[in-house]
């Protein structure tokens, strides 16, 4: 069981250095390049990672999804708050240690997810919530799949699943679907504008996701 | 069966909001770069959502597919007219969020397809013809293979060949390839011109295609 | 039989199409970008095209290949002639219909292969040999593992290694690694120069590459 | 025995001719959009070897997996040795190879890893380190489920693992998380400026990710 919530920590922790990582250049270059390149270190870190400890862990890395888990009742309440504990603190360090590896000039960014000028609170928001919905529900399908032949596909599909949705989300407000991914870099930099899109939206699309999964397709 | 039909609509929403979403931005970057962007984010959530609804539905989200099933007698009529109008009405719900979520500046695009300067109407034809032919032909090539072990494999191989063939269509003609994702766009924004060539050469692509896989392949 | 190689003349006819139409404008963008998405493009739709019709064929699509399966006796040679002459065909009628339907301002390049101003003839005959000299070593080791369980992978590997080996050689070459598809465009366009590399790079690589995995790995 | 030597000798050769020739021509464009180019031949072509030959060998093609698999005693001393001069070989011929098959005017490069002008030694040690612990836990994790069903996954997910630590680590060192793929590039051009960092940096993260994955995972 510890194993597990110190994958959930681990596993945030990689997960924010790659993915961040790959963002914090942005600023040579133009914007377009640069999403595909993080919306390709995101979608594939995360299917890296999955596949390394979901034979410990459920490998969540994400509050959303361990919401969308805790809200269908497929984990229990304490398991559910120390995961998001272990998310957060994984996503802090692993900002911190991103924010030592690179190079002054780049600091600037951090992978700090802000909107872009021309999205307001709302867009943004509605584009977090969407892409979160997706995702959430691609890994309830996965998991799902799992206890059939298919499992071997789950972390690659989750991972092609967060890469697609990212080629549409991250020009617009960063592409984070992910509230422990947006505020480890946030603490670090002490970045809060819009903050609260980063929360709302990927919580809530992770819920509405997972029950639009367990509605319409899981009661087969 | 109802599950399958609203698995229609809401893929192909999804489908239109990630890929026309990811197209959206075009203007402020160059042609080329933008093709991988779109073609990479097309086929991405092509394979995810038909992993996650297969079990329900056969996740055509494409009306040439479902056409090109019909005419070889791979489904009845009412059900490939219900999958047709759901694809429809899904693909302009996902044109109108699109148009709600994404800023005023880029709106002027929201992923229309409209032939390149360059393009005559005939080649345009000719183009979404073939590229549907290969999409459809690869569709019916997958769904013969999943009643066999490989059927794990069928989702990756149909969004990996909607990406390959959208890396050559895009330029040129959008890369539709699908009427309903062309259709759902050009309602929102009234944009019409030449898009006959996206009514009759998906949909006579992928009656092709289909049939040149029954005739050929199919009879083993 | 006729089947198959019906399969290696409709294969590679759509593969020179994706492949070459992919290519077809790069006059406007920079040669890098130009370099991922025609690698992407041709390793895709050749594993979309492996996928489809290996169960007819052996899937070919390159005298390099079939060439090197001759050398191995691990086919006849009056079937490897007609798959040979089926895949010239096929690329001939690709490279015609590419014509076609692409316009007018981008057929400069149609996809010929020419060696960049930069790379000597016999640099680029170097180039052209270790690419294939891989490529066909990873078909040889496809093709072995695909009476194994692991045969649902064999297509995708194949695509994998085209498309990265294309990152390497597209720049310099033009990635040819198929005399045929080397061909089909040559033929349309009438441009010859420096045109040999693509024939003995090749054919060369490809009998050294399949003879090396059958001297070293094969004889387990 | 000496067909496994002689696979690492000819993996790691063709690695460095294929990732590092995909490098070479990084003077002409911007940086960013070479990362995912660089990123990319090098995920991809190390999944294609390692898919070729791990029936013969463990396929390492790195010191750094050689030096933790020692050090996890799961290999003897003298194999291990072997290996990693076999490595250093192939790297080195590689490069040579390459250094024959390139232009002139892109030789400035061939591939040789130094760190971005804005990254201090200790940050480049810091940024291989982590990249190597990632690296070599995936593989570790990937070859305990070689034994399962899911064997036929592992060389996709560490050719995944490798790609999506280079699209961070590329930019700032070069993304070597390999000594032997350092070495070959340095020796032939003889570039040695921070060189040590490519020894330090990989070596270390590669024993601390395989102890990771020993002590927290793989005790299960």
């Amino acid at each position: 069981f510890w194993r597990a919530v110190f994958s959930e920590f681990l596993g945030t922790m990689l997960y924010v250095i790659v993915g961040c990582g790959a963002w914090t250049e942005n600023s040579r270059v133009p914007e377009m390049t640069l999403s595909v390149r993080v919306a390709l270190a995101f979608g594939l870190i995360y299917a890296v990672i999955i596949y390394c400890v979901r034979n410990v862990t459920d490998a969540h890395l994400n509050p959303s999804i361990t919401l969308a888990m805790l809200v269908t009742r497929r984990m229990c309440f304490l398991r559910a708050i120390l995961y998001i504990v272990a998310q957060f603190l994984g996503a802090i360090l692993g900002a911190a240690l991103l924010y030592g590896l690179t190079a002054r000039e780049y600091l600037a960014q951090l992978g700090c997810t802000i909107p872009g000028d021309e999205v307001s609170d709302a867009q943004g928001f509605g584009i977090e919530l969407f892409s979160t919905f997706i995702l959430v529900f691609v890994v309830f399908a996965a998991y799902e799949k799992s206890k059939r032949e298919e499992a071997i596909t789950a972390p690659f599909i989750i991972g092609i699943a967060l890469a697609a949705v990212s080629m549409f989300a991250v020009p617009y407000t960063g592409g984070s679907l992910n509230t422990a991914r947006s505020f480890g870099p946030a603490v670090i930099k002490n970045v809060w504008s819009h903050h609260w899109i980063y929360w709302f939206g990927p919580l809530l699309g992770g819920i509405l996701g997972g029950a639009c999964y367990e509605i319409v397709y899981s009661t087969k």
